[in-house]
C-alpha cells in the first residue's frame, strides 16, 4: 500500500486519541483555585497515557521507516493496534478517577497488554515481510529493544507481577507503567532517530 | 484537483469519524470492575464500525491510487460518501445501546446502505473518468470485489433479507454487517496492497 | 511559508470543524425508531453546514493552488478565516435546534457573513501577492465566481434581504444559505478541478 | 527522525487542540438571541487561545524549517511542548467562565508559562543540534524575537508582574496575554515567512 498515506492515516488516528483524552480533564465547576487540585489524579493518568502514546509513536515511526511495503496483513494488524490504542482514553479516564480501586487499574493494565500484543504482532509481520526483501533491515527491526521486550517471556511475566502488586496497592499500576515507558523511551537503538 | 490534498483531507475526516466513536464509550461511574461490562454491547458495536471504516479506507485507498484526476464530480461524490459515513457514530451509539430493539438496528442498516450507495456512485464516477484516459485502470477498478458486490442486485437483495431477519432478531444486524465486512476485507484484488 | 504545511494544518482544522458537528447529533435516549425523527431539524442544519465547508474547502484548494507564496499577512488572514469557521458548529447546533426562532437563525447568518468577509480578505491578499509575481494567476483568482460574488455589493445586499425574510420566516435562513451554497458549488471556473 | 512525519503529527495534535476548544462554546439552551451573549466571556478567552496557538504554530513552523534533523531529544521536548499546550483547552474554559476570579486566571498564566518554558527548551535543543552542522541557521534561530523574549529575564519578570496585576484585576490575565501574543505576532524575523 501507499506507505505515506497509511502513515498519515495512522498518525491522524494516534493524534486524535492522544488529544481527546484532554476532554476528560473536566473544567472545574468552581472559581476556587483549589478546584483544579481535584483534577490532579486524572492529570497524572493523562500524563502517563500521553507518554505511552509518544513512546508508541516513536517506535512506530522507526518501524515504518524500515518497512519497504505495507501488505494487507500489515494493514490489518496496524488497524488492530489502533483499535487497542483507542481503548486508552476510557481506560485513562477510569483509572485516573479511581486511582485506589482495583477494577479500573486492572482495566488499564489489560489495555496496555492488548496494545503490547497487537504492537508485537505488527512488528513480527513487518519483520517477516522484510525477510523476503532486505534481511539487514529485518535484523535491525528485531534488534529494537521494545521488540525484544515485548516478544520474550518478559511481558507476560511482568504483567502478572504488576497484577499481583496492583491487588495490594492499585495506584502502582500507573506508576509501574510509567517506569516501563520511561525505560522504553531511553532504550532505543542508536539509529532510531536517524531515519530521514 | 490536487489528489494528495483531497486524500489528506478525506483521511483526516475518516480518522476523526473513526476515533470520535470512542467518546460514546462512557467512563464507568463506579470503581467496580463489573461496571465496564455494561459497556460490552457498545464495545461490540464500536468494534464493528471500526472494521467498517477500516474496510472502507482500504478500498478508498486502492480506488484513489487508480484515479488519475479528481474531477469536481468525484469531489462532490466523495463529500457525499463522507457525509453518509459521518452518520456512523450516532448509528453505532444507538445500535450499541439498544442491541435488542428494532429501530436502532434499522437505522444502522440504513446508514450502511447509504454509505454503500454513495461509495458505489463514487466508484462509478472514478471508473467513468478513467475510461477516457486509461481503460486498463478502469477495468481494474471495476474488477474490485467490493465494486461488484455493491453494484449488482446483491446489495438491495441482501439489505432486504437482513431487514427481515432484524425484525425477528435485532442483534443480527451488527452480526451480519460484521460478516459482510470480514468477507469484503478478505476478498480484495491481489494487487490491492501493491500500489505505491 | 511552507505552503504544503500551511495547507495540511488548514485541512486538519477544517476536517475537525466539519466532523465535530456530528457530536451535536445526539444519540436518542429511547429505542423507538421515531426517536431519530426528533433529530431531523439538526440533521438538516448539519447537512447545510457540511455543504458549506465542502464549498469552502473546494475554493480554498483552488485558491491555494494559485498562490505562489504564503506571506505572514496571508497566514493571519487564513487564521481569521478558520476562526470564523470555528463558530459554525455552535451556530449549526443552535440554528438546528430552534429552526423557528429568529435569534439562532440570525446568529447563523452572522457567522456566514463573517466567514464570507474573512474569506474575501484572504482572497484579496493572495491576489495582491500574486500581482507582484504572476499577473495571469492573479487574474484567474479574481475571475473565481465566489470572489466576484463576495466582493461586490451583492453580499451585503443579499444578507440584508435574507435578514428581512428571516424576520418573517426563520427557517428560510438555512434554506437560502443552502441555495447560495449550491449556486457556488455549481458556478466555478472550468479549470478549478484541473490543478495538480 | 523523518522531519515531515514529525511535523505532520505535531500539526495534527495542534490542530485538534485548537479546534476542540470550540466544544466548550456551549449551544445556548434558549432560542432568545440574548442567550448567546452569555457565551461572550468564553468567546473572548477562546479568541485569545486561538491567537496563542496561531502564534505558536507560526514560530514552530519557522523553527522546524531551520532544523536539519529531529533528534530523539528534540522529539521528546516537542512532546513536552505539546503536553503543555494540551492543558490550554481546560485553562481557556475555566478562565473564560470565571473572568473575575483569581484561581482560573492564575491557572491560565501557569499554562502559558509552562508552554513558554517547554517551547524555549525545544528551541535551545534545536539550536544546539544546529551548532554541529550549520552555525548560520543556528544563529538565525537564536535571532528569533520569540526566542530572545523567552530566553532572558523578561519572561519570569513579566509573569511575576502579571501575577501581581491579576491579584487586583483578574481579567487582565487574558488582556495582557493577548497583548504579548500580538507583540510576538508582529515581531518576527523578516525571513520567517520566506521558507519553502
Amino acid at each position: 500500500m501507499n506507505k505515506a498515506r497509511v502513515e498519515a492515516f495512522t498518525d491522524a488516528v494516534v493524534a486524535i486519541i492522544m488529544t481527546i483524552m484532554v476532554l476528560e480533564f473536566k473544567t472545574p465547576e468552581s472559581p476556587q483555585w483549589t478546584a483544579i487540585l481535584h483534577e490532579g489524579p486524572y492529570l497524572f493518568a493523562f500524563g502517563v497515557s500521553f507518554v505511552f502514546i509518544a513512546v508508541a509513536w516513536y517506535n512506530h515511526h522507526y518501524m515504518f521507516s524500515l518497512a519497504e511495503r505495507i501488505s494487507k496483513r500489515v494493514y490489518w494488524l496496524n488497524i488492530g493496534w489502533l483499535f487497542a490504542m483507542s481503548l486508552l482514553p476510557v481506560a485513562t479516564a477510569w483509572a485516573g478517577r479511581y486511582l485506589q480501586a482495583r477494577g479500573p487499574e486492572y482495566f488499564y493494565l489489560l489495555v496496555f497488554f492488548l496494545w503490547s500484543k497487537t504492537y508485537l504482532y505488527l512488528s513480527v509481520a513487518i519483520a517477516n515481510d522484510l525477510d523476503a526483501t532486505n534481511t539487514e533491515k529485518a535484523a535491525r527491526l528485531r534488534q529494537m529493544p521494545i521488540f525484544r521486550f515485548l516478544r520474550g517471556w518478559r511481558l507476560p511475566a511482568e504483567t502478572t507481577a504488576v497484577a499481583v502488586i496492583v491487588y495490594f496497592y492499585p495506584p502502582s499500576c500507573l506508576l509501574i507503567t510509567l517506569s516501563e515507558l520511561v525505560y522504553m523511551a531511553i532504550h532505543t537503538t542508536p539509529d532510531s532517530d536517524r531515519v530521514s
